[in-house]
């Protein structure tokens, strides 16, 4: 039988077919090969074919613009936002690129019945920064085929850049993210990851923090804490736990084995994060991407950092997580024409799984 | 550059790249063909495969349960919702299938402000009907392999099930929608589609619905009106236009070569359309298939007929409206992480070649 879940955070209701997954599938389980012809940009020797890189760390900790590198931050080639390398003060020429051309027309309805037009073409030029965060030279594929050394610098990246971002003045918004594979939208196969900042708070995300405000004025309590009290009280969703981080399945997961890693107290921001438990954090989300790679070998996933936007003053409400999904079912018709999911999977099976493949690797 | 526009009615912005889609990719652009040694459970003689029809078409206009069929629904076996086939008088035995069974247990927190707990793990059965619309009895892989005549048949069944579906008083809301090719979520490649409809309003839907009542306090108009009247009259974003329907490329898109197609006049219910208006219906529709396909052959795509809700009294306020969206983009970890999307393809521009396209076809 079917089961409806709400997603508060996101009022969404999410439906659970276990059924779903028995269905034939003529197009079904091609792993998309990269294209081994390809000359790989992202390889030492080819740094030319990139953009000049705005932060390299290697493995002795020394940052610096130094040839030698293992984790090389460059923005990317073909960006989604403009304006280069976000400066952590005002840059008024980097401005101008971005000033509204007078072509720009905004269109506003001329039969108004109050003063408050909803203006339903709304546009701007928008600023932001679009990174790439190349994770080795050499040419691996999935960040577990790095040393626990190398993956450490890679979170490392991820923290200087949101601590550099978040200087700019003109930027709200920022996350990190990974694509692994064809389906899960990345276009090259070397192991990197992207940071989008934006000028701008994304609604979805502006209205998730509003809702954390809400519940935090009804339970004097937050959310994310309310929610793994009664995870780690009930057990069945948790995944894995480490001194100051917990792993569950959401309990309205939108995806088969979506995995949500929160800090057991809340902290607004991952750049925030000292080195200790930077470390810590990099050993806990290495054991879970093992975990998945176990269970699904070869699988296509996204991972996606969500810390505290920079504007809009919910320091006091954020509790940043780390994101990790398979791409396994495809959202369709009905899920883009609904925002409502259907989930073969239930989350309490996926954490299961994900709990023994974890047994199994600390062996 | 970089632009920003403003999809007023799902309040999200979408960032408009048109350099990104420059990016080489190791993965792209190989279709993914169906295995062709699948025995295809729509083909005719296959019945048995499938559960027994709910409705058959043929050409002759004659509904039934005949044997020779052109058009022919049934349940889907792998259903993400369940109940059968909905009735359209209350039926007490196929509702307590889905009553609360004891085991569900709802979490409220102890801690509470207030008395207006929030359930942050709030769940239920889910009552509903999952139904294939099977398009032909022959093998095509494409809606516009039928005749003109054959094609009517599939948007008459759409409106025949809605009108059943709407008569059972459990169910809130229906969406009918098409998945083509393996990236647009299709399991199957035999022409169908199919139809989904839940006992509760999606709450995606909903808050569309509730910005459609607050567009129209604002401006004594209805939001659709008001957008296409923008529309005819910049005449950009223009795709096509008969009679009684207009097809236009959205200003804030969120995937290239999205179409939406509207009654020029505001109708809430696609159910509601008369015999003549369905047959024009059908031809507008081909023609926005066919152009499409001249553009981006063999490219995996989605429909969907958003039809006004059967519960919340959205009849007042609701323009039913059929979408269709290429899947040429992926979203990937950014927009899975702030529903914030990136359109590599600005809409005039699609515009501009769908309307090419429809010239060509035209002759």
């Amino acid at each position: 039988m079917s089961e409806n879940r709400h997603d508060w955070l996101n009022d969404r209701w999410v439906i659970f077919a276990p059924l779903r997954s028995d269905r034939p599938d003529e197009f079904a389980a091609r792993v998309q090969e990269p294209s081994t012809s390809h000359r790989c940009p992202f390889c030492i020797g080819r740094e030319h074919e990139t953009p000049p890189a705005i932060l390299t760390l290697n493995t002795s900790g020394v940052k610096g613009r130094s040839r030698r590198w293992q984790v090389r931050v460059v923005p990317n080639r073909y960006p989604a936002l403009q304006a280069g390398e976000a400066r952590s003060s005002s840059n008024d020429e980097a401005y101008e690129q971005v000033a509204l051309p007078s072509s720009f027309d905004s269109y506003t309805s001329t039969s108004l019945k109050t003063s408050v037009a909803i203006d339903v073409m709304k546009r701007r030029p928008v600023y932001g920064a679009h990174e790439v965060i190349i994770e080795s030279p050499q040419h691996v594929e999935r960040l577990t085929d790095l040393t626990e050394e190398e993956s450490l610098l890679v979170f490392e990246a991820y923290r200087e850049r949101l601590i550099c971002l978040r200087a700019d003045d003109r930027l709200a918004h920022a996350v990190v993210f990974k694509n692994v594979g064809a389906e899960a939208g990345a276009s090259l196969s070397h192991s990197h990851s992207q940071l989008i900042a934006t000028d701008f708070v994304p609604s979805d995300v502006a209205r998730t923090c509003q809702r954390l405000v809400e519940s935090y004025e009804q339970h004097e309590q937050h959310f994310f804490e309310q929610v793994i009290d009664h995870e780690l009280h009930n057990g069945e969703r948790i995944v894995f736990e480490s001194r100051h981080f917990v792993a569950y399945t959401p309990f309205a997961s939108i995806v088969p084995y979506f995995v949500c890693v929160v800090p057991k107290t809340r902290e607004s921001r991952f750049e925030d994060l000292d080195d200790e438990r930077l470390v810590e954090f990099n050993g806990f989300a290495r054991i879970l991407l093992q975990a998945l790679e176990k269970i699904l070998p070869k699988t296509a996933y996204n991972y996606i950092l969500q810390t505290c936007p920079f504007d809009g003053g919910w320091d006091q409400v954020f509790h940043w997580r780390w994101e990790l999904f398979p791409r396994l079912t495809k959202a369709a018709g009905f899920e883009w024409g609904t925002m409502c999911f259907i989930n073969p999977v239930l989350p309490e099976h996926a954490a299961s799984q994900l709990r023994r493949a974890i047994e199994e690797i600390q062996g």
